[in-house]
């Protein structure tokens, strides 16, 4: 069944979504009523402007095959009233799938098949729609909401819901419950493969989330920015007065952890750290104000010798009251590319990204992008913190678990080398060999502006390869490119195989590449792997 | 016996090369009394300071061998005349070994297990010593021409060698015959990889040449360079203006060709090209102006968008009258590494390396690197030389040998990504089991000047890994590293084998890798050959 939601994915993906030749790349794709009949009852998630038609026919249908049950008439005052657990009981693996809207209860089980962005309903089983219809707009209508209306069995009480004992994270934010939550406290969240190539830009609500801290609670108009010159001079600015002081810039920048796909190098062998899979990444449009043009401000020359590197201190503390802190040479630091943002995809940051100001230092790894930004310091030396100075450094293979560290004799990581990975179909997806093919998506991207010139398809071990449609920002050329290019492929299932693996990899625009397996790059932190990327598929015949 | 040298070379490396903390790192390492007894039979070449105790010991030893044979007394008017196609027919396979010096021909067979630089004399057998000479210059003393006349068999007959015909080439330059000759008009020809660890700045004559035409015969005072600016004003320039006008600058920096290790993609699947082995790459240090300096000196803003590229023009001309070219972005074009350079190792560029003007793109590919340089125009496209069209762009390995090639779907290659080879010991060297480890030397660098920050070294396939000694240049940090690393190590001959492979590889300050294989980047025109570099080694019980 995946498998031909895939395909038709795969057309709608073709159709609309102008690849190779992307203008603006926003969520709104604009649509061509003459396609319309293609994709009436495929996937309809991520393109905010189509998919409404495929909603209302729909409609129809239901309407039509659930008219003899007389649902539709059902009166509210007599149905039970279900806990939350309740519901929580009716996942994605239970016979029945519930879901609840506002406070409405409702069985969608007899609906999945017939869902217009397919089994993706499943990410809401067992809970609330609510989140997700905020991001696939299209399901806002009286129409779709009247065929909600059709599986009522039932009210939520919302009462008596136990609250979490209150910590040093109680005052964080709410969070999208699509999120796949690698680690609560600090909250570490990957964003879900099934959604991410549905957008160039990454919803804010479904962009991955690396804390390391408590997230602060900071009022917009109270933060002040610190700027400290080499002779200890400082400047300090409102968010307005930043704003208003400095030209703004907007740029497609993706950030990424230096950890994302260790849970993979970890499967090779055994390595320490936060078992991120393949989507502590995200890409968003950020708009903010030059680095530069604040430092030229507070006196600093940017061309000065003495002055190595720059470093941020975000307001999040740990316990003994020590901030978040990172450095970038200044090299980089005196880039077009480097903004202090405060929007992200066009609104406000959100307080998980670093509300109000984060640094964004589009090319390298996003331990660097400090959120929550209140002190700029330009020095000779790289920042002292530790996630500097002991942690963001990849040791060689020959140093073992149990090894001691000798931190000083790896650099910190900045740029990212390139990376590649599917996020469509899942691994051990089955498909049906009736179906011929699989349409799979993914992202690649490279460090330092290294646009990616290719990406290519193997499903024979890397024996053949063929190239995949990319979708890449228009505005950047591929000597600066901090966005990171989509891709999409429909690949065949090989002949008289019961299982077999789709690999994925992607060339930059310096000619790097990615190694065939974790053997010659795995270290014990799990850091920056980016071997091939390989997904298990089964063949039902 | 090889084996054994290596391990000599080894420990001469380790004394006298000051690795990891080079200061200078030129050809002149000074010496340590205190260690003389370690290499005193050691190999000698590559350390000019050093090495002529080596051979004065040497000198008292070989006296003693044949004193009782008094060849030293032999009257050279009895000594037969011998043609140097006599000479050559006693190259390296013969039985008897001879060379020449100057018009002395001598049968050095019984010297060579004595020779301080170990079977590296093997490199002058059946042709003239002077050439390598010139080049190790401790043999130029009393003593080791007195060893040598030792040896003397007769005299060299210079008459009646027979001349080529007169062609397109004739007037190209002479050449050192220890460089490897991959095709001989035009002259390209690697460095021999024997000799190319023992220089951190390869010297001039061992400097591996890539022609694409002949050789131009400039006189450097009538020399002039145009700069075209996009107007179509022009200024020119003699050698000796742009020597007064503009402030000099010196920058170590590797040049390789896009094709470097063709020969060994070539054995994972066919390509079509020269057939370079691992020594099509050289590191000098170049002299000359900023070509930004050149560039504002015309009128040219280089921060202008209009300007998107700068393209270079060689003197070098095709039958048709037109010359070699090549473009790099304006980006790289205005900054501090770009040269217009005019010494090679602090003297005038040679012929071959593009006397009297080259430009010097560090961190790019040789391609880029325009030699014989008389004309620079800054443009809004790229050149639309056949070199940067047609050529010098890699496919993915979906386009197969025979496909149309669409030169315009990939870019044309700039920075190279990372690289690594073993220069010693050569594939297929026996190695003696007792002797319990090999040592190796080999060069690594990546483009756009990501500094190596490690190399490692396995005899187990990848499974296990081990750290090699680097030699780096004190001068270039990790984010600037122009010049290339040379490495070392001394591996274990792992139990139980009659044979194994040594591998290398590199990783560069991005933390680019390399890929185990040809496998992803196999392209039809064999370029940018950078897996994980493998020599075979056969152990002898």
């Amino acid at each position: 069944m995946l498998g031909q939601r895939a395909a038709t994915f795969g057309r709608f993906f073709r159709q609309k979504r102008n690849f190779n030749k992307l203008a603006g790349a926003g969520t709104d794709y604009g649509h061509d009523e003459r396609n319309y009949s293609y994709y009436k009852y495929a996937y309809i998630g991520g393109a905010a402007t189509v998919g409404l038609l495929g909603y209302k026919s729909l409609f129809r249908t239901a309407k039509l095959d659930h008219a003899h049950e007389d649902k539709s008439v059902k009166k509210l005052e007599n149905l039970p009233m279900y806990k939350q657990e309740e519901v929580k009981k009716h996942g994605k693996d239970a016979d029945r799938i519930w879901v609840t809207y506002k406070d409405g209860v409702y069985d969608v089980t007899d609906f999945i098949s017939m869902h217009p962005g397919g089994d993706k309903i499943l990410l809401a089983a067992g809970a609330a729609v609510d989140p997700f219809w905020a991001l696939y707009s299209q399901h806002k209508t009286a129409e779709v909401l009247e065929i909600l209306e059709g599986y009522r069995i039932g009210r939520l009480d919302v009462k008596d819901v136990p609250k979490a004992e209150p910590d040093a994270f109680s005052n964080d934010p709410e969070r999208h419950p699509a999120l796949l939550v690698r680690n609560a406290k600090p909250f570490n969240a990957e964003s879900p493969p099934s959604l991410l190539t549905d957008h160039f830009y990454t919803p804010n609500e479904l962009f991955f989330v690396r804390n390391h801290l408590p997230v602060p609670d900071i009022k917009t108009e109270d933060h002040r920015l610190t700027v400290e010159t080499l002779n200890g001079k400082t400047i300090d600015l409102s968010v307005d007065e930043l704003k208003k002081k400095y030209k703004s810039y907007t740029i497609g920048s993706v950030i990424q952890c230096a950890g994302n796909r260790r849970a993979d190098m970890n499967q090779y062998k055994k390595v320490q750290g936060l078992m991120w899979e393949g989507t502590a990444i995200s890409n968003a449009e950020w708009t903010g104000v030059r680095l530069r043009d604040i430092l030229a401000d507070a006196g600093i020359d940017v061309f000065d010798e003495k002055i190595k590197h720059v470093h941020f201190e975000g307001s999040d503390l740990d316990p003994t009251g020590t901030p978040y802190g990172a450095s970038i040479p200044m090299e980089k630091a005196r880039g077009n590319e480097v903004l202090v943002a405060y929007h992200m995809n066009g609104v406000d940051i959100p307080r998980d990204h670093g509300a109000p100001l984060r640094v964004i230092v589009p090319g390298n790894v996003g331990a660097r992008q400090v959120k929550w930004l209140r002190r700029i310091i330009v020095s000779e030396k790289e920042s002292d913190s530790h996630w500097q100075q002991k942690d963001y450094r990849a040791f060689s293979p020959a140093v073992n678990m149990g090894d001691e560290l000798k931190w000083d004799t790896v650099p910190s990581i900045q740029e990212y080398p390139v990376q590649c990975a599917i996020c469509t179909p899942a691994p051990n997806t089955k498909v049906d060999r009736d179906d011929g093919t699989v349409d799979i998506s993914g992202y690649a991207w490279s460090g330092g502006g290294r646009g990616i010139i290719r990406i290519e398809i193997s499903v024979d071990g890397g024996e053949t390869w063929s190239s995949c449609e990319m979708e890449q920002e228009e505005k950047q050329d591929v000597e600066h490119m901090y966005a990171w290019t989509l891709f999409k492929a429909e690949v065949k299932i090989p002949p008289g195989v019961k299982e077999f693996n789709i690999i994925a990899k992607a060339v930059d625009r310096s000619y790097n590449t990615q190694p065939e397996t974790a053997s010659g790059i795995w270290n014990v932190r799990g850091l920056i792997h980016n071997a091939w990327h390989r997904v298990p598929i089964i063949v039902k015949d």
